[in-house]
């Protein structure tokens, strides 16, 4: 893994850049000393053996399921969803039973109608294990879905229903555990520090992942490894670190925007996964003292070079922002020659790869944007493996933790949405929410256009 | 269609909205008095005879191909992706043939040498047409694409391989178009004054979505229609003018991220073509009297209700410094309903359906922004069909438009994505460009941080 920051600094772009690093040092103590209290259990790996558990668990289901389905949404979804991306075939479940060899995969992190019933019209039930992920317990969109599916099942396969449905909560808490344990599901527990944004690595990944065939203990060797160096207490090894110090200090800068641009297809919803670490994580109304600060860098998604011809013309022209980084590949698993032509216009690309043009379209990408005195930055990947990825994982980790230690603020809570979850129950006529109900009711007609 | 606007504006939300709306008289008759002049012939529709051209040429293949693959990138993939994404299945390219009864869809907007391999290993060449699209006739990323799947086609097909091949171009003029020439291809024509992300409803979306069965007239007829009431002169009627002053005055108001967020995942590309119009339309260094400005407002994709588990703590706590806009859908196309249950916590759900859930977890968001004193206001749409998607393909070109001419800024060039053009074209050895590779070159080591 190689970070490059060079075009964030001034002395290589001017004075959109940063001059130099602040002192982390109260951050870095802040964030080491807390491990394992409170919601920070999540570096506190699983161990060989737990992991052995689940993949043991895991490979005769791998072996004769016809498909995966992950009922989850937000930080149960989107870790499985990015792995899952970078790991599997880009065409995953239109390969044939054949060459894919491991169950076909889907992450359904939606409640649209629309998308239940297409699910539904492409799974064969009988032959489809459903994780059903919830740390609280409690979720609805989660615990609708499992409700559809688990009647479902029931009319279909009677007394075995129970069998395909596979439960990801907190042990002895919640609605889902409830359940699971009177049906009796097979259940894996969320460790108690480990928050749902920051569970990638626990049973919420592990066992969807392992039940298509991923290398689990691969994945928690590269975290394993990672977890070293962004534990490294000089800034000038430490990925992690720095990359929290360089974006917070862009944030100071007036860069409110936080662009992450893989140049990679496989590695797309890593993009979706750090949005969530990064938005839900800092964006707060108060730091830690209680002080009303209304804080946050918002995170964007954006694939190379795909968004060069959507994107880039803002990033390069436009306000002085954002700060982006690149997620690059040195090496891809797939090469893709450029045939021979001897068309004018488009010799130069006879005899060159896909491979050398995307790294080509990359580097000129950074090059340009630093041209425009625009930050930016890039970490490279040797190749997507499992290892890598579970590098990269801790590496988005760590740097959020660290970026709310500078950010003074508490990077585990989401006190946000609860309004949103009460007015939620009260449109559904939740018993105990008819005051919020009223609150919501409006009847003016002023500031609507309706055109037929 | 139905815009609620409310939300927006500070008499509802507080010091953090909008007081009123400004005089837009100016720009509505700098946009209206330019119509088919210069770029602005995009909102000259196609005729029900140019339209039935295509249909009739794209029927039999629709009728009898395996699959349909778009080689584009930028406007000449984000809008037959977006339209196709919301009017087929969601999970089409899996159903089965009988059920799916027309071409599997593929839009390639992308180089990752994985993901064209992932591509051609899915594929049935024989049976696939690829329709090559771009404007100037020499994008190099759809150029290199096209010359790795003509290599392969004449390999397998012989004299037959350029059958299998439909070129959207500019007649007369580029690479493509001479090659297209003299392979017999077929070509449609992009209009002069039709610029790649205004292009949807011209051949670049109607050739692809024709020929997996879309109906492309009711699309066109959604688009006339649309255009009815966003050339209205006045600006409560207006759909697309009033969306454009809101957004614009947001803008003014230090809101430099605009937050698109579709509650429908039949919807969720419409973010990603909307994000292109106004990303690359708005973001600009120098206004129309040649000032310095560095102006844009970054376009945010986000997903309703996935997103709620990931951006919506930022949006509601976060600095204000967005706006957000809610699609909506009144009536979805299927209905799920939540079974019966006796837990307890989650009673409130029973005898249900997932479309009022996800309708109330809309409504709710955008009540819990508004309590939070955030600006967002929702477009609603009846449903989602070809006519309703034309409809709001034209709002977002006309909100585009106007949006420009409110900030004085050319919304149809793109003069920041030239660098990187070149500097791709230096790495790449194309001739002429050694200069370019001598001011790349850099052989310091300093910012680097590597860790194996």
């Amino acid at each position: 893994m190689i970070l490059d920051y060079g075009n964030m600094m001034e002395r290589r772009i001017g004075s959109g850049g940063i001059k130099g690093i602040d002192d982390c040092a109260d951050a870095y103590k802040r964030v080491t000393d807390n491990f394992g209290k409170g919601w920070q259990e999540w570096n506190e790996l699983m161990t060989d053996a737990e992991i052995e558990e689940i993949r043991s668990f895991c490979a005769p289901i791998c072996a004769s399921a016809q498909s995966v389905v992950v009922l989850g949404i937000g930080g149960s979804a989107l870790g499985p969803l990015a792995v899952a991306n970078a790991l599997l075939h880009l065409r995953h479940n239109e390969l044939s039973p054949r060459v894919r060899k491991v169950p076909k995969f889907y992450v359904e992190d939606n409640i649209d109608p629309e998308r239940m019933e297409a699910l539904l019209d492409v799974i064969d039930p009988d032959n489809t294990y459903f994780t059903v992920i919830t740390k609280s317990g409690e979720t609805s969109e989660t615990l609708s879905q499992f409700l559809i599916v688990y009647d479902l099942l029931k009319k279909r396969l009677g007394a075995k229903a129970g069998s395909h449905i596979i439960a990801v909560t907190t042990i002895g808490k919640g609605t889902l555990y409830d359940i699971a344990v009177k049906e009796g599901f097979r259940i894996f527990g969320i460790g108690k520090g480990v928050g749902g944004r920051f569970s990638v690595l626990s049973p919420v990944g592990l066992v969807p992942l392992a039940l298509v065939g991923i290398d689990i203990k691969a994945l928690v060797d590269g975290a394993r490894k990672a977890e070293k160096y962004c534990t490294d207490g000089d800034i000038n090894k430490n990925i992690a670190l720095m990359m929290a110090a360089l974006n917070v200090a862009a944030y100071k800068k007036g860069c409110n925007i936080n662009v992450m641009m893989p140049y990679a297809d496989s590695l797309k919803y890593m993009s979706d996964f750090y949005a969530q670490l990064w938005g839900e994580s800092l964006g707060k109304k108060k730091d830690l003292s209680g002080n009303v600060v209304h804080i946050g860098q918002t995170p964007v998604k954006s694939l190379g070079v795909t968004d060069q011809h959507s994107q880039i013309q803002l990033y390069t022209e436009g306000p002085f922002d954002k700060t982006v980084t690149f997620l690059s590949v040195k090496k891809f698993r797939r090469s893709c020659l450029i045939p021979e032509t001897n068309v004018d216009g488009i010799d130069f690309l006879k005899g060159h790869t896909l491979n050398e043009l995307i790294d080509a379209e990359c580097k000129a990408t950074a090059f340009a944007l630093k041209k425009a005195g625009r930050m930016n930055m890039t970490l490279c990947l040797d190749e997507v493996t499992p290892r890598s990825i579970g590098e990269l994982i801790m590496i988005f980790m760590f740097e959020t933790a660290y970026a709310g230690a500078m950010l003074n603020v508490d990077a585990y809570d989401q006190p946000g949405v609860e309004e949103g979850k009460k007015a939620t129950f009260a449109m559904m006529g939740r018993v105990g929410y008819e005051e919020k109900l009223k609150e919501m009711s409006f009847s003016e007609n002023e500031y609507i256009i309706e055109r037929n």
